[in-house]
This record gives C-alpha cells, sequence and structure tokens, in this order.
C-alpha cells in the first residue's frame, strides 16, 4: 500500500479550536506529519497526503479539499461516529475508513447506569433540594428488574447490556437482525419490533449511529409508544431524536424523563426549553470522555499504524455505506 | 410461648407524626392490636403487651414504659438498625429484638453504586451547571477499577460489595473477622487493618450499624489516613462520622468529596456547612426507601410473626449485646 523505502505523509485534522493530540510522539518519527484545522489549511497539506487523523467528530471540511486528495488511502476518525465525515465521494472511493470503536464503549456505559440509578434514586431532585438547604424525604424506585430497550447493539450498546444486566436490569437490544439468543440482551428485537418494544421498557436508551435510517428515528410516533413511565437516554447523535418532538413528549407526560448527552445542535443553544426541564439530565457531549481519552485514542491509532506501516489488516474499518463497524 | 388459644396483645410504636404501618389488616383479625406514638399512650397501652412492632427507628420512649412491660416477649423494629432502641435493661432482658434486615439491602447498594458514579461523572456539576444553562464539556472518570472498601460486611455491606463488583470495581470489606475466601469481597481485613486499607480506597462506604465501638469511627485520623481523592459515602448511621471532623478535612483537601445520607443530626440543620459543599452529596436519610418499602418491612414482620405464632424460630434474631443480626 505505502513504500516503506520512503516516509509517509500524513495529515492530522482538528478542529480549528482544539490542542494536536497528545502522544503523536513516535508518528513524527516515523512520519511526515502536516496539520490542518480548516479547508484552506487542510488544501494546503492534501497533496501527497497518504493517510488522515480527524480528531473533529464534527468536521465538514473534508469536501472542500477532497479534488486534492491525489494519494489519500485511509482516514482513521478518532471518534465512535463518524456520521459527520461522510459524503458521497468518500462513500464512493477506495479511501478506507477507520474509526475510535471501542475506546468509549465502557464509560458510556458508566454513563448511562448512573443516569437510570439517578432516576431511580431521584437524585436530580436531591441536589436541587441540596442547593435550598432542604431536607425532603421521598420513596424512591427500586432499579433491580426494571426493563431497558438498547437501541443498537453495536460495541456500545453490548456493553450498556452487559453493565445494566449485572446489576440486575432486564436488557433488550433493537439491532438489524433479531436473534434470541445473545450472549449480552435477553433478545434482539429487530426496527420492526420497535414500537412494541417501546412499550415495554422502562429506559429507552439510543446508542445507534447516525445514519440515513437512525436519522429522526425518536419521533412524536415512538414517544407516544413508550409507557408513560419510562425515560429515553441518548448517548448516540442528537439527530436521532427529533427534538422538538422529544420537548413535546416531555411537556404533555408522554415519557417521564430524560437523559441527554448529545443533541441536533451542539452547543444546546443558551435558551433552549430542555435546560429547565426538572426531569431532564444535560451534559455537554461527554459521556465517554474518560480522564487520558485523547491520548488513548492517539493509542490506539498509532496500533492501527503500525498495521498499515506493516500492511497488515486494519481494525475497526467501518463499512462506509452503513455508517459503522459492522459486528463480529 | 404465647397461648394459640387466646390473641395476643401486640402494641404497634410509631412516631408521633406516623401513619399506622400499611398492611397490618391480617394481623387484626389475629390479635389485639394497640398503637401507641409517645411515652404516654405507650404506658397505656404496655400492661399486657407481648410482642411490640417499632416502626420509628429513631425511638427514645421505650424506656419511659419499661417498668409496666409485664408480659413483653418480643420486639421486632421495622428498620436494619436498632441503635435507637437499645437501652441496659432490655439488652439485660430476656426479651427478643429483631430487625428489618434484608428489605434495604438491595436499594441501598443502588444508592451506594450510584453515588460511586456521579461522583466519577461529576454529574452533580452537571445538574447545577444545567440551571445555569451552561454547556461545558469535562472529561471525566473511569468507574471500572476503582477500589471500594466497605466498612461492615453484614448484608446491606455484601450487598454493596455484589453490586460494586458487578460492574468491575475491586471491593474490599473491614469486618470484626478478617478472611480471605469471601464470596462478596476480594479480601475481609479485620479493624486493626482499617487506617492501612483507608489509604488504598477510591471510595470509602459506612455500612456497619452504630453500636459502641463504632461510633465516632471516622475522625480527623481516619480522614487522614484516606487518599485526597478519594469520597466518604455513609449510608450506616450519622453518629459513625464526627460530621465537624469530615467537615474540617472537606475543607481542607483531605479527601475529595462524601455522599451522606444519614448525619449526627437529623434533619441536617438547614444553616449546616454541608449544603453548601459542592463535592458533597446529601439526601434525607432515604437510600434504602423504595417506593412500596413500608407494606414491605409489614409484610416481613407478618412472616416472622407467623413463627412466633407457631412457635417456631424467629429469622433476624438481633445480638442485643452487638447491637445486630450476626452474620450466618
Amino acid at each position: 500500500m505505502n513504500n516503506p523505502q520512503q516516509r509517509p505523509v500524513i495529515t492530522v485534522l482538528t478542529a480549528p479550536d482544539d490542542a494536536r493530540p497528545p502522544g503523536l510522539e513516535p508518528l513524527l518519527e516515523m512520519a511526515e506529519v502536516r496539520f490542518a484545522w480548516d479547508v484552506e489549511s487542510l488544501r494546503q497539506a492534501m497533496p501527497g497526503t497518504q493517510m488522515m487523523m480527524v480528531t473533529d467528530f464534527r468536521t465538514g471540511v473534508l469536501p472542500g479539499a477532497w479534488e486534492l486528495a491525489d494519494e489519500l488511502k485511509w482516514i482513521h476518525a478518532t471518534s465512535a461516529g463518524v456520521d459527520a465525515l461522510m459524503f458521497d465521494e468518500l462513500i464512493n472511493s477506495d479511501v478506507v475508513v477507520t474509526n475510535a470503536q471501542g475506546i468509549f464503549d465502557r464509560t458510556i456505559a458508566e454513563y448511562v447506569l448512573c443516569t437510570i440509578l439517578m432516576f431511580n434514586k431521584d437524585f436530580p431532585n436531591s441536589i436541587r433540594l441540596q442547593l435550598r438547604h432542604q431536607w425532603q424525604h421521598r420513596d424512591t424506585e427500586r432499579t433491580e428488574g426494571q426493563r431497558v430497550l438498547v437501541v443498537g447493539a453495536g460495541s456500545i450498546g453490548r456493553q450498556i447490556a452487559r453493565l445494566t444486566s449485572a446489576i440486575g436490569l432486564e436488557v433488550h437490544g433493537i439491532a438489524r437482525r433479531a436473534r434470541d439468543s445473545d450472549p449480552d440482551f435477553v433478545a434482539v428485537h429487530d426496527n420492526d419490533a420497535l414500537p412494541e418494544q417501546l412499550g415495554l421498557a422502562d429506559f429507552v436508551v439510543i446508542a445507534a449511529p447516525l445514519t440515513p435510517a437512525t436519522e429522526g428515528m425518536f419521533d412524536a410516533q415512538a414517544f407516544k409508544a413508550m409507557k408513560s413511565s419510562a425515560r429515553l437516554i441518548n448517548i448516540g447523535r442528537g439527530p436521532i431524536v427529533k427534538t422538538a418532538d422529544l420537548v413535546a413528549a416531555l411537556q404533555a407526560g408522554e415519557i417521564a424523563g430524560a437523559g441527554l448527552d448529545v443533541f441536533e445542535e451542539e452547543p444546546l443553544p443558551e435558551t433552549h426549553p430542555l435546560w429547565d426541564m426538572e426531569n431532564v439530565l444535560i451534559t455537554a457531549h461527554m459521556a465517554g470522555d474518560f480522564i487520558g481519552w485523547t491520548r488513548a485514542l492517539t493509542e490506539q491509532f498509532l496500533e492501527n499504524f503500525a498495521n498499515w506501516q506493516q500492511a497488515r489488516e486494519l481494525f475497526n474499518v467501518v463499512d462506509k455505506a452503513s455508517g459503522y463497524v459492522p459486528g463480529r
């Protein structure tokens, strides 16, 4: 693929205001490393670039430099979702795309379990009461035995299933193919079963990638299918949920709450009605970002880069048509 | 013990402002049931009372009616802790004391897991930021692999160990007798090992009963022994912690935070400095109180009452000298 005699040319594409990824030092010895942060700098870096490392999961600059991609073979995204990166010319090209699958699984699952327990134990109210120095006993919900529906049975969805099952929740999944025997789920149902499954769940967790198939999947109809006591948790991508429909469903009491780490518009606008809803938990797209995550992402990339250097198979290769790494 | 020919006399002692326990209807058919809520009403009810059900875990009225306890054989407390109930004459009498061991284990363990995850994921800050409509990304802690020290390896401590182990925490225990092979703990250490174990834990969870041996156990010295990054979680009893020392340790940064469901003085006084500490989580002595808990307590009592009626062995018999139900 590449000639080991000459140092490969690698372009690292970051967000305009982002620091360069930590831990890249080994790469600087093995490759000519260029940095880009917008269309102009990327257009300068692109000619001769054989490999790109994209650290900005929201990036939209690639199409503006695509015509100059004369040597590009491989793009590695240091994110689990590659939705923003994709465009038709890339999808239809021979350029291989890999992602950061695996890095965030565990911490996202911990985040999801935390929100489930917080809803059950009414902890958001406890914190608000504490701010007012108010002692107020309440009876709260048992978590054991509640039912979780994880939409998306990829590596993140599986880890969520494992952690929530481990403390006694009953976890079902939604995936493209239904299956009865799955090591992590009580059962995995296909998309046709979604309305029925939504009606049975106490917690519905969106752990799907953003693709044309999932965009807007959670709309007014989906919320009507949910139990009025159920909560939605979204750690996938914002546009999988129609935000206006979610706000309406929460206001109408069609669902009981939402834990949201991702939004159609990020940052969530300061005047958005979601901020003031007491049954909504908002975090700033950080569910998976453990201390040290940027270095862990670089280490994962360097591992794959070693595969590339030695002409071995790359891991985490994204099926560009579906938008994610297919299950094994 | 009692004569099945005649209906036994049972006195139910509640707090003055508490409702009568739900689910007692079956008892009304089997026994003469009297109700009491203070010293005066208890003195009226006591003569002839063979059995007492005490629903107020803070009660201090029993000594004031003790001289009238002419038939009393058994006291059942619908709480896990019986510290407030105990006094020398009761301890030295033949009256059997049973408690509600088991009822709260699971929900208290869920509460503890919730606070651990909330500290790691910085959720209290997320809620405060949400109140200000503020989007602020932070990197947060992985929970997997962190070390928990559970002080008290009774039924609540064990359940805490099970749930936290289940999601990948490393859980050690402190109990009267050290043991290497325990189904729920990596290891159980004895009290002599407490200072050393405090220095190794990321989370120290107090799940011990309040007894002369545990009162004031967590003092300035204990906090100095803890890691400055560690958090204390107390779901046992308030007086196990010297509150003033805890406040000082938090202010000095000797420990990183505290999750507190119980306090030396309850309700926690409105002007107490703990309320305003951002690294402190406060709840109103409710960690175990799931929806339906009062009815579950009555059901548990009725089960033990059936044992009594049929002269079978009672379960959850408290060792009055140590103040808790001995481990099997």
